[in-house]
């Protein structure tokens, strides 16, 4: 993307590549968790895990719109990654989940710094 | 959507159709800006018609999945909708865009409501 | 949406309608799904209803962006939206099931005649 | 994505990250266009690019997702690139435009490999 958005800040660029990374990840897993059944499959678990793939979605085209706004959709994206992380917790040592978790916080951390919120 | 949506309240039933109202005639205003060019088109304009018909969208899919984190993105959803409605302003007495001032108006009023802030 | 799409044909706004709404029902079906469990939770039941509510919504938003294009995005939505019914006639006398089977024949048939296919 | 996605081909990982990057250069080339104004700024060029970004996304959800109707939306995702890509081509030696029609391109070639059709 660097051409084509050679006017972002570094910071910005990697904001955007966090979301669409957990986005991705986020609806991988909804696919491993539904193929798991059980308690993978809880509708509360699936519905945690498509709303992280949607607001991850969101804040990363308003950050590609360049809008003002993005402080607004960073700041809620963390809080809701925040949440799909501690949901995937509960799975103990299964990989999928551990990987999800992670990339959740990684991105929860990458939009609180963008909506400018303390840690 | 009675019959599929029995379980809501019916005043997050109203905010879901007022936030797909809003994304229609954000995105339809969207169309006649481009097409008035000037001042209408100026990319601060459309980039804020973009993110209220974004977030409306989102925000209205929190509630049809049940999700328990609607009320944050009903927030936010209520900030830019009111920040839409006030782009729109400027442009006095046209009709198109008095039009979607208004309906950002009702959106934001009824997400504040969902979102359990004060106005 | 009379006063902001005036231009639009009557047989478009019904579409962009019919899309809004199926769109929401296959959300909130997705929902009914996950809580019932078993057959109805099955991977493959879920993603398309997923698959349907998405392309409902990018179809409508094409109409709404008054694109040239949206005859083709009708086309393929006629074809996911009459899958997604096929799938859900499997659960014969479900209600919830069989209103949301109900729509997506009504978006399928609405988008067909936008694509200008025969049925 | 690779410990996510481990049962996904090579050829579909790359199609989601062809469809990913186009989406967001669309967006990207939207603020651009804006900031120019003039013919870059025409109704019907921003509107095939909000296309062209919209579809992506859906494309790749619907590969994320796992869906058998992947083969639907790659195929229509590959007729507007290569719509928004001659769109590009219009603005001559414009790096900018340049640059969405080469990656325009690249998704729409990906995209015809999934949906199985001869270029």
């Amino acid at each position: 993307m660097t051409q084509t958005a050679g006017h972002m800040s570094s910071e910005m660029q990697q904001c955007i590549q966090e979301c669409l990374t957990c986005h991705s990840v986020c609806l991988t897993t909804v696919q491993y968790c539904l193929q798991m059944g059980g308690r993978h499959a809880e509708a509360r678990h699936i519905t945690t895990l498509l709303d992280c793939a949607e607001i991850c979605q969101t804040s990363a085209n308003f950050m590609l719109r360049g809008s003002e706004l993005h402080t607004r959709t960073c700041g809620v994206c963390a809080e809701i990654c925040e949440r799909c992380a501690q949901d995937c917790d509960q799975f103990g040592d299964d990989a999928q989940m551990r990987a999800c978790a992670e990339e959740c916080r990684r991105c929860a951390d990458s939009c609180r710094r963008m909506a400018g919120m303390a840690a």
